[in-house]
């Protein structure tokens, strides 16, 4: 079999570049190769105990792909020869033209004891295996969660709602601590509390304990929970060994590419969670999976397989995340303070604390916390956390634009927004102008 | 009485050029001069029928200025001596340094033969004349709105929730129309009149008829409305006679100020709604009146009242909007594909329909729809609208950003977002961007 493009990997990376190959080649033969009979959507994976109830309506349709003329093979990819531009899968040999790997990422693995007992999940994106843990999910009443990362604690929150005792262990001083500076750790913490979940943190999980199924977990500060059933969500690993058997470059954190997703073959592509992603200050190497920086990639690498069609003024990633706790919204763009600090780059911060709404009055009106963090020299934005109503996803946005526009202090400050009392706080206290406003005044000191 | 700083009105434009001033110059005396007793919320104005039960409600409160080490002065200004910079008012002569003039704007008057009649309102941003018009408000059942914008359709969703009967009489084509392009205009008709609001587009009222009250209105149809109220909601004029007097330019559209707020004379400043707008493309003059745009010319003044201490990256006026009809946000931002049209700028516009939410079977899932417009030829971004949830007015502010940052097709289509199953649309159609590619598809066609 021949592809003009074969695309490896059926996520919303391998989607989004078959789609958007698809619109700028329209008469390429494009064929996306995939292990899983059907696609989970990722990132609602942890809402599947109560808030949408059955794996089956988590699904991402096929048709999204067959009906813009895209093949889909079910199978897997064992080996790649880039010298005779083929690959060697479960359903026999494809010859490519351009080749792209969307081969993701996988639930890393834990030394811990126990690990392989019954009722011990990880969060695998495979339909049969998320049925168990659902179903598994259902039926237990004590559930220990290790990882207090985006993929815990959102789990945690919804199946909380089942009236099951949930217990999260986090072996950093906070949870979600890798996007979030304290008073928003913190703020978090206590939203999970009142909802009824323990938060352990600073614990490691020394052993899980039971016979044929779990039955306890030990923890390092020698209490042992009562647990049905372990989840642990403590990251993932980059899928590389196929790229890595072919000779391609693998970095500290995934396959190596530059801004365009080429890696050092020419005719090989890579996109979403198996890449490294690059720091968008220093451009050096980290690791930031998120599928809507997975879907970038794609629609950067889609558009320009064949040629240099569309060039890119902002590169580097940037990482920008959104989740809510509670009734509470939380959101986060580009660096926290505790990075900027670990990269040596002196911050100013700007805070800011008021409502959503104007008057305040109003029925619907909450509050929402902002924080700006700005380069001290420069004046450069380098990132935002929000906290606040559920349109706090897309202020946090509008702080990943600022930042990727590469605005400053003072551009964030004399820029305009639009305000409504029903929908947003009021002109005079907009909170990302506000935040500005206080960071200005500091840097002005 | 000195001031080295003297603002002429109270409203937001005012206050926010008084607070900017405090920071930035902490060691100035600044007189805040108004002739109101107390300030309204000027947006929240056509929500005192139901949403806010009574104008004290909606009432910015003295001490945001007073706690702030600002006077305030309670009288009104009578005529300015710019030679000896002095201001004559009717609590005494106020000699100035600086001179911020932040007179605002007045309702239009229109000459139709009956509006002196009693139960004719216009929308007043003066607290007596408020508590009266919405005291009729609740007495009467027929009301009549003259002008379709957003404060005549504003008025009419909250006050249609008393049971009132309410009918828009439009003179355009349609209501919001100088603010949105048909298809947008056409849902919020729709919306409207699932609310129970009747709207005569395309329609003049003739005159107002009744012995000492309002009693029927004459429409240019030749229907006769029942009506014992009548809402004139037509428009704003700039209050500009005290800066004309003084001789300080006035434009087509208002006091005649540069990018930094600065008139003819270098000590007299203009804010707000009372200054003529410069279109972000142009740069020719422009109406337009939001207390958004009047806050950020009052942080441009009030940062540079006596030295150039911030300068500005971003200049021009970007018109910045966002309403909720029903259940229903709408926001536009920039221009609208009519205008660009008047302007002579070939545009391609970009629409895509999806969910706010993924899978979009979650309970508060609502659709999203947006049209974005380019420059065929340097493919930048001139504007967008959106309708859809609440977040949308965000949304509309990240559109506003990337305006303001000179953003195009490629860079939308190739920029990150965050998303959120609970929050946001998929990655995989995030409407911003997916509006962006149906443009771009459009472009390189």
């Amino acid at each position: 079999m021949y592809a003009d493009v074969l695309i490896i990997g059926g996520g919303p990376s391998g989607i989004v570049t078959a789609l958007t190959a698809r619109k700028n080649y329209p008469d390429k033969k494009i064929v996306v190769l995939r292990k899983e009979d059907k696609v989970v959507i990722p990132c609602a994976i942890p809402y599947l105990s109560s808030s949408i109830e059955s794996v089956s309506k988590n699904i991402i349709s096929d048709e999204i792909l067959t009906k813009n003329g895209i093949e889909l093979l079910k199978g897997e990819a064992k080996s790649i020869n880039r010298d005779e531009k083929y690959v060697e899968t479960t359903v026999g040999r494809i010859s490519y033209d351009k080749l792209v790997l969307a081969t993701g990422a996988t639930p890393q693995k834990i030394p811990i004891e126990g690990i392989e007992l019954e009722n011990v999940f990880f969060i695998k994106k495979e339909v049969p295996y998320l049925e168990k843990l659902f179903r598994t999910v259902r039926e237990v009443q004590n559930i220990v969660v290790i990882g207090g990362g985006f993929v815990g604690v959102e789990f945690s929150t919804d199946a909380v709602k089942l009236k099951k005792k949930i217990s999260i262990v986090e072996l950093l001083p906070h949870v979600v601590q890798l996007n979030f500076d304290d008073e928003f750790c913190v703020q978090i913490e206590e939203k999970l509390k009142e909802m009824g979940i323990n938060v352990y943190t600073n614990t490691r999980v020394e052993k899980i304990i039971g016979e044929k199924k779990v039955e306890k977990v030990l923890l390092s500060n020698g209490k042992e929970l009562e647990a049905d059933m372990v989840i642990v969500a403590v990251g993932l690993r980059p899928n590389v060994e196929l790229a890595r058997n072919a000779g391609i470059n693998i970095g500290r954190c995934g396959i190596v590419v530059d801004d365009y997703g080429r890696t050092n073959d020419p005719d090989v592509f890579a996109v979403g969670d198996c890449v490294e992603r690059r720091d968008f200050i220093t451009g050096s190497c980290r690791s930031v999976m998120l599928a809507s920086l997975a879907c970038r990639d794609a629609r950067v690498v889609g558009s320009n397989l064949f040629e240099m069609k569309r060039l890119r003024r902002i590169v580097g990633d940037y990482p920008i995340f959104s989740t809510i706790i509670g009734d509470t919204a939380f959101g986060c763009a580009g660096l926290t303070e505790r990075q900027a600090k670990d990269m040596k780059i002196e911050v100013v911060s700007g805070e800011f604390l008021t409502v959503n709404r104007h008057p305040g009055c109003l029925p619907d009106a909450k509050q929402i916390k902002i924080k700006l963090l700005f380069d001290k020299k420069s004046h450069l934005l380098l990132g935002g956390q929000v906290s606040g109503d559920k349109a706090v996803a897309e202020i946090t946005n509008l702080i990943g634009v600022a930042l990727q526009a590469k605005f400053t202090c003072e551009d964030i400050y004399l820029m305009e927004v639009g305000t409504h009392p029903m929908l947003t706080s009021s002109p005079i206290v907009y909170p990302v102008i506000k935040a500005a406003e206080d960071a200005l005044m500091k840097l002005s000191a």
